[in-house]
């Protein structure tokens, strides 16, 4: 069996866990691990070539885009130029089908496929969303994030005067409303209360119950677990209150990567395009003979 | 928008209730109903043409086959050898992948799709079974089903000698293991422990825990709800202990009958061939516009 040469864009969390994600899985091979210059020049030893452009690594079937979300689109529209196909987990929800709508001009251009947003939420969690819809077309679905910790707001309270190290957690409490508890090491000379009332009038925060407490260490707090409580009640034909929920209790981005690799080998199997995971049968997404993957899972 | 046009095959409870979830489809026009010659003698008034061979309807663009698992093959094949697309909701897993490439000849050759297993256990179910081993490749998946009536289960009961009415309950007791808990009506004049013992010995209840209570009246206890509860324990990448649950509460019929007709629309999407759904992108099974389906959903 020929391997799939998958290539790395970016080593960061996300990327580590990607390395591991494809040496677990029997169908890979890793062409290489693609950094800033600034990074390659400072990286070590490595198991893997390390290099600062795509073009630089031989044969890549596949990049896996582990980049942050406001980059995954230049990255990915480099590869798609070079024939490469791209996956990435790019999660900002509004951004989406516009992101889409782009790559798909380039890809076709290029013969060759993007996977958009094949992270977990948007990702997996998209499929389970549109089955419950396919199951009971009307009625409502919450999806309900965590415990877990949000990057894009702690990100938000790091960028606020007098925050030395923050983590905000994103906390369930139902119908898909989050409570923001919200961890901070202050700056020294700093007031707390000022702070505090800083990140609760902030965009990210403002429409959330938020609670504040300054912390003497917020490495100490840190975990990647999260979680998610989806739920829907729905009518089925005319038939009322059908009821699904679907939970995860997971490593954040040991499942980010995990989908990602499996979605590096779904979309090697689309014709020229983008696409989200909604649009890619299942099946396109697992390792093995697809007769036997008939028989042992429908 | 021209509407799809739809036979249903079949007119027992799961006809009746794609009937329903038809009328409730915004996209569906219900062609007519097929039935036995016998029973459209009897048939009196109805909404629908009623007639004994899908060829008495005009311009079919699928039948949806709600004829006993056992007929469904011969049902398919023949639809198919007309040029019309098919779904079903094919129950005997051991069956489906062969049943699904006797059919996907059939319908290469007449340039039509067949849609098999489109149900919740096969079918909707499946899709979460594949997808939580795209989340974590290793492990072990369960699926729990109940509380809910069996129906291969309270069939193979009647079979039984002295058996008058007969309800056969699956209780689920985690790890797949269920109990089954069997309410008969007796004839007159059978002692009720050989007819337990009878059925306790049936190759449907021997492995099972299995329990037999006498009633008076089976009737009373019918109920059409039935439950899922799938569990999956594994690991993503190499990062262990990965947590995942799906749990359906639901009106059995009402539920299948709402994913045939979803399977309808999709069986219509695909190019010739047999599939099973998880052969086929999520997004296909929805009403409306692709790239609003995409902002709504991902």
């Amino acid at each position: 069996m020929r391997k799939i040469k998958a290539a790395v864009v970016g080593y960061g969390n996300i990327g580590r866990y990607v390395v591991e994600a494809l040496e677990a899985a029997p169908d890979f091979e890793i062409a290489g691990i693609v950094r800033r210059a600034s990074s390659v020049a400072s990286a070590g030893e490595s198991k893997y070539p390390v290099v600062s452009s795509l073009e630089q690594l031989e044969g890549v079937d596949v990049a896996i885009l582990c980049t942050p979300s406001r980059l995954v689109e230049k990255s990915a529209a480099e590869a798609l130029r070079l024939g490469i196909s791209t996956v990435d987990s790019y999660d900002i929800h509004s951004g989406i089908a516009d992101t889409r709508a782009r790559l798909d001009e380039i890809a076709r251009q290029h013969n060759a496929a993007a996977l958009i947003s094949a992270g977990w939420d948007p990702g997996s969690d998209s499929v389970v969303r549109a089955l419950l819809e396919v199951c009971a077309p009307q009625g409502i679905t919450y999806t309900n994030f965590g415990p877990g910790m949000s990057m894009g707001h702690t990100v938000a309270v790091k960028a606020i005067e007098g925050v030395k190290a923050a983590l905000s957690m994103t906390i369930p409490v139902g119908t898909g409303i989050h409570r923001r508890m919200v961890y901070v090491e202050l700056e020294e000379g700093y007031d707390f209360d000022t702070v505090a009332q800083a990140i609760k009038n902030d965009a990210y925060f403002v429409h959330d119950e938020t609670h504040v407490t300054k912390v003497e260490s917020v490495d100490a707090l840190l975990d990647m677990g999260h979680g998610v409580n989806m739920v829907r009640k729905g009518v089925s034909g005319k038939t009322q209150n059908q009821r699904f929920e679907f939970n995860m209790s997971i490593n954040n981005p040991a499942l980010t990567s995990q989908i990602l690799v499996a979605g590096a080998r779904a979309v090697l199997r689309q014709k020229a395009g983008a696409y989200t995971m909604i649009e890619i049968p299942v099946i396109d997404f697992l390792y093995g003979d697809r007769d036997q993957i008939i028989r042992r899972l429908v």
